[in-house]
């Protein structure tokens, strides 16, 4: 069963559990703004559904609600940030102001961030270049589920990449993806289906090939981009681990199979290298390029060829990177935003710990 | 039939040959170097087989020998060169040594290219920032071969994405990729032994899958990583639109379908709304975010542990990305480069061309 609620009670809702974990004012808004970001734009396993999630990490201290972050080492260009153990939530948009920051001034800015948590979906930060005319760039890594080419062991995570680019009278174009064939938010609504996977999206425990939608329970794995090693499952795992290395190695977070888990229950990995999670973002300014104006007029063209390429199925043009996300967004926003009825017990029980008015 | 022939005889036939067009002499040896780069990798497709395609597009004058290189506009961390219609061997590792001065001064550097030609495999750019304790990114756009999610148009080509990224005791990371489930060079190995495509890999005219090597001349297209949208082909098209943004788009070279095609023989693409090839390079100091010692030390602990992961077969462990290159590297360094008959005829022809010592 699935509820609708308008975006203003969601908002509302998250906000004051925010305040109620403690959060500074500011920064409960930001977390909020950020957290419904995925709801609106229909990544509904990253939005709302998740709260319950970031309460338990900190009721269990993984995550501190008055986090200050520091910028430890930086040029005119880059900077790592020390994210305090903060909600990645609050953290991201904060290091993706100093990438932009730094591109108004020498034409890019560069941010790896160290000791962070989970920052909900990576477009929402790649989008805050958009406004200034600026390319921007986000990507995270997460915990292990997923296995290299040639391995059974879960190494890295579904490690998306998100990247903005301005256009002028055309909608921005958003590309925001996990490396990986199906995000884990996929395998999730085959799991309350009970239904069989494609092939090509997990393997089990062995590494041999599955359609078992449950199989991560059972040590299974989630496969690179790319599904296998004869349609280039060694190219989802070379992104997936270039994401890593910039957002883990590079900033001296956790990397590869000790990045920290987001379920509180799943114990931290043993051994961990570095500090919390770790992300990346990039802010480019086009006029540091082109003027923005021509960069634009370009970008136009650019889209409106691509939408007007030849479809296979006339009913069925060619789809430009954000675009069904733009259009979900608008609608969301008019009508209000559904609600899975686990997920509404789960935000009941919320109210109820933090005395606040029910939802449902 | 293939002849091995050793690395200076077929560097020094390349150097002459470049000289021959009319190359001045440093940017004859920057060639060579490049364009055998890819004969020592391993990659057969992008090497000296290609030696007589370069001296076609010369023939036709869409190869200016003689460039001299600008900057059409810059600022501390970012500059758009032009690459007055040079050899994309010589423009692409001059372009990439300004990436990595900007880095040298402010951090990073950012250099997008425009009026260039095919500049051999992205991986040996990426890899000159490796020296300088540099990270180092490059990508570049090339003529339509490849058809997005949906559509039975062919928009854009392989766009290869490659990333450098300094280890200590370990060698270094370097990913090299198209952005396409198979690359050209893939389907011309079939194509020479008659043999079928894999599923996913192609489609013919009408955007049915097909399993025919030789499509391509028939209206057929590459398909993206991914291959179908079931296991995400959308991303690959993804990551190939933003190689092309970031290479034509932002430098004022052509995109999408308007980019130059490397044989001579195919007519340019008509309004082209650009000037020539576009290439996208990065150089990022790794201490502009930690120190060189503090990184490389993580960086091994991240080849050692993913090299370690639990493989499927004990036989085959996890590739570290690189790591094949850097071993057929020195293989044929020191036992000399495999060239098919095929392509010693053509070199031949090209001896005669030019008045030179046959290879045969």
């Amino acid at each position: 069963m699935v509820i609708t609620i308008e975006f203003n009670r969601l908002y509302a809702f998250a906000f004051q559990v925010f305040l109620k974990m403690g959060c500074f004012e500011d920064d409960a808004h930001l977390a909020a703004k950020t957290l419904l970001s995925a709801d609106l734009r229909g990544v509904d396993s990253h939005g709302i559904a998740r709260l319950t999630g970031y309460v338990r990490l900190w009721e269990v201290k993984r995550i501190n609600a008055q986090s200050n972050i520091s910028i430890i080492h930086e040029t005119p260009s880059t900077a790592v940030v020390d994210g305090d153990e903060g909600l990645g939530l609050v953290v991201a948009p904060k290091a993706m102001a100093i990438a932009i920051e730094k591109a108004s001034k020498v034409g890019t800015g560069w941010v790896s961030v160290q000791n962070s948590n989970h920052f909900g979906i990576a477009g929402i930060h790649a989008m805050m270049a958009l406004e200034k005319d600026m390319i921007g760039i986000a990507m995270t890594n997460a915990s292990a589920l997923v296995a290299p080419t040639f391995s059974r062991e879960r190494m890295l995570g579904t490690n998306p990449i998100a990247v903005a680019i301005p256009a002028g009278n055309e909608a921005a174009f958003v590309a925001d993806f996990a490396t990986t064939t199906a995000a884990n938010g996929k395998l999730e609504i085959l799991q309350l289906k009970n239904e069989p996977t494609p092939d090509g999206w997990v393997q089990d425990a062995a590494g041999e090939s599955s359609n078992d939608a449950h199989i991560l329970k059972s040590g299974g794995a989630l496969l690179p981009l790319g599904s296998d090693r004869e349609h280039s499952s060694h190219k989802g795992f070379m992104l997936g681990s270039i994401v890593d290395i910039f957002s883990g190695v590079l900033s001296g977070a956790n990397f590869g199979p000790w990045v920290p888990p987001f379920p509180a229950y799943v114990p931290m990995p043993e051994n961990q290298p570095g500090k919390g999670i770790g992300h990346f973002f990039g802010a480019m300014r086009i006029d540091a390029f082109r003027t923005a104006d021509a960069f634009k007029k370009d970008m136009d063209l650019w889209i409106q060829r691509f939408k007007s390429a030849q479809p296979i199925d006339s009913n069925q043009p060619v789809i430009i990177p954000g675009e069904p996300e733009r259009i979900m967004e608008m609608e969301r926003m008019e009508k209000g935003i559904p609600v899975a009825a686990a997920v509404l017990n789960d935000l009941d029980a919320l109210a109820v710990k933090f005395e606040l008015n029910r939802l449902s």
